[in-house]
């Protein structure tokens, strides 16, 4: 039996009967969506024939109402999974909901304020690359200076943690920047699509002044978290609850379905900072982690990068036949900076006789960076100095709260 | 005013005088170890000189005490950490304490068991590698044929879980492996390492009969989590309780000081494995993580490689413009293994089209393994098996708990 694509089936699983539909093969099994939303993959056998039936009529949508008395936001939608929705045709998920379609599915964000939607792109987002970082930064600095009194980005959560930290670099802000997405689609019973869009609005026209990453705060539906864009982790794969704050607490939390919002003592309130865009980014700068027995020509394929980000193994350490490589990325120009692979705490290279060795090598302590954060930051450092004493500075510098504990340190 | 390696000084340091050794220059600044223990790293205006008295004199030690009617355990000790003693000379850290030192300085582990002891070499963890691997897992492979009941190995912090990993797929063991470090060194009054040892030669005369790792499991002194070696992170650069367990609960917990083993349902219990060495291991594997922005040109770099494992973003993705350097990799003999950089959770490669395109291009879903767990399994793989289904089903198998959950996914 041959299935093709949109073909409504019948799955027998673990004797079950569900309805779905079909839609393609992966191997020797056939991936079904089920009518309950969810995808199943099954070998194709455990399929049967259905009667195809009309298809589900698109519901109707009420036109957009805006009430002019509440604070204007900007909706800008770059892709990912809150912006998606079931493929009609072929029951697949795809992104291609616009803001607009967003603000249409969750009648409650009419109540919260009135928006300008807009979409500079739509990717997934494994994706994105710096010069879109570039391009939404200037979409955002554009919607403040038209007068948004707040920004919620909708982003795919893959490297939406990436991208949060490059805006909150190139832009200095006096409105929040929320930046939420979704871990399950909108087709989904478990989807969370419409409680982080509801969270960020509210996010959106509160006091905050910095840039902000809104998700599920627990895996129940009361709470969503906001979480520093510079301390930020997607730390599961699949859990609502996947993002987590890293080596402090959120900035802040808002309580649904009520809306009460929570922030820390040290969140950075609206009107703190000033506009300003400096959206100049080197973005040849590379990432690894070290790992035992790496063979150093791993090192050596970055010659000739702006800039290395390692993720080192402890307090920042390398095995010791790495660090001629890394003394030749130094000496012909790459600069090089020592994170942890660990997730919490700081790298710190006096103490051990390896961590010497590295700073004689050159290397730059990246503190309590996370490796990727100190990664988008090189990339932005590198593309606003030139001189050796000043990138050094601005990389030991908290410029957006990356730098998670004091600098000062205790061997 | 110039110091010398070893002179005593006194710094004065927030209105605070304090004695110290000068250990040396680092930049500008002056490193001290202080009479507390603690290095301190301040500007060497800040040190004034002090007549030098005479050096400590080493601590009388008391000749080893075994009792017989005792279950006999091996020590061997990899050097770290742990193994750290002050050097009465330049008063820095040095991890030269043999296993022997180790039993001298805690006289409580007189009581659990008699010891042989073993160094077989000692390094800093950052410089083990494969071939130490291969070696630290005969030396225990032969410590169990004499008749060791239960194997300790001190080591390093900073790579203890690639070793353990390594160890516990090249050992099949009726006995408990207890690998055991110290996150502060045995002269600071903060140090773990005696509570560590202690609470591992518990586990290691338990009913366990796995390879552990085994380190404070909270910042006090009450109790020592024994994690799988397969799913274990050191998740802090300095804090004593540091390692968690990833995506599942710690496999025991040892009271601390009453010794109580507490073993969870699923621990591998002692006697449940038959002895078996299988050591071969292909060490010309790599791992990189995805970031946005990366140039395909790492991925080539790693032509000729065994094997790769790829840390994508979220379920398992990389950027479009990777696929085809995948590829090339995959069609020239590399095994390629996708994992997520997301801490927990499971790699599915079926959801998006992303992931269907790295499927197609020959890509192996690592589940729910840990990149760094998922590398040394491909070294070991790679070692023992050729046919690229029979590395398929060993990488997809679970063959050491390193797949912390179900292998049937939904999408």
């Amino acid at each position: 039996m041959t299935f093709n694509n949109s073909d409504p089936v019948s799955v027998m699983f673990a004797g079950i009967e569900m309805d779905g539909i079909y839609i393609n093969r992966s191997g020797e099994h056939a991936i079904v969506k089920l009518s309950s939303g969810y995808n199943i993959c099954v070998p194709e056998s455990f399929c049967s024939p259905k009667e195809k039936t009309a298809p589900a009529e698109k519901p109707v949508v009420s036109p957009l109402k805006q009430d002019a008395s509440l604070p204007l936001l900007s909706i800008i939608s770059t892709g990912g999974t809150i912006a998606s929705t079931v493929d009609y045709r072929t029951g697949a998920v795809s992104s291609k909901f616009t803001a607009e379609d967003i603000l249409r599915s969750i009648p409650e964000l009419a109540g919260i304020a009135r928006y300008h939607t807009l979409q500079p792109f739509q990717v997934l987002s494994e994706n994105m690359n710096p010069a879109m970082w570039q391009e939404l930064a200037r979409t955002i600095h554009d919607e403040i200076l038209k007068g948004a009194q707040g920004i919620i980005v909708t982003h795919g959560t893959d490297t939406m943690l990436y991208s949060a930290a490059a805006v909150s670099f190139m832009l200095n802000t006096p409105v929040p920047i929320v930046f939420v997405g979704a871990q399950r689609s909108a087709d989904r019973p478990s989807s969370d699509n419409a409680m982080n869009a509801i969270c960020s609005a509210k996010a959106a026209v509160s006091d905050l002044g910095e840039v902000v990453v809104c998700m599920h705060a627990t895996e129940s539906d009361t709470t969503c978290a906001l979480h520093r864009a510079t301390r930020v982790r997607k730390n599961h794969t699949s859990r609502r609850d996947a993002f987590q704050s890293i080596g402090r607490e959120p900035v802040g939390g808002i309580g649904y379905p009520d809306g009460t919002v929570v922030l820390a003592n040290d969140a950075v309130l609206r009107g703190t900072e000033e506009l300003r865009l400096s959206d100049n980014l080197a973005s040849n700068c590379g990432l690894i982690q070290y790992y035992p027995g790496m063979n150093p020509a791993v090192i050596d394929a970055f010659k000739g990068y702006k800039g290395l980000v390692i993720a080192g193994t402890g307090l920042g350490h390398v095995g010791t036949d790495c660090i001629k490589s890394i003394t030749g990325l130094t000496t012909s120009g790459t600069t090089v900076v020592m994170t942890s692979q660990c997730q919490a705490g700081s790298v710190c290279d006096r103490v051990y006789e390896t961590g010497r060795d590295l700073l004689d090598a050159g290397v730059i302590e990246g503190g309590s960076m996370l490796p990727e954060v100190a990664l988008v930051k090189l990339m932005w450092v590198l593309g606003n100095a030139t001189r050796k004493e000043d990138i050094k500075r601005l990389m030991q510098t908290n410029l957006k709260g990356e730098l998670a504990y004091d600098l000062w340190r205790y061997a």
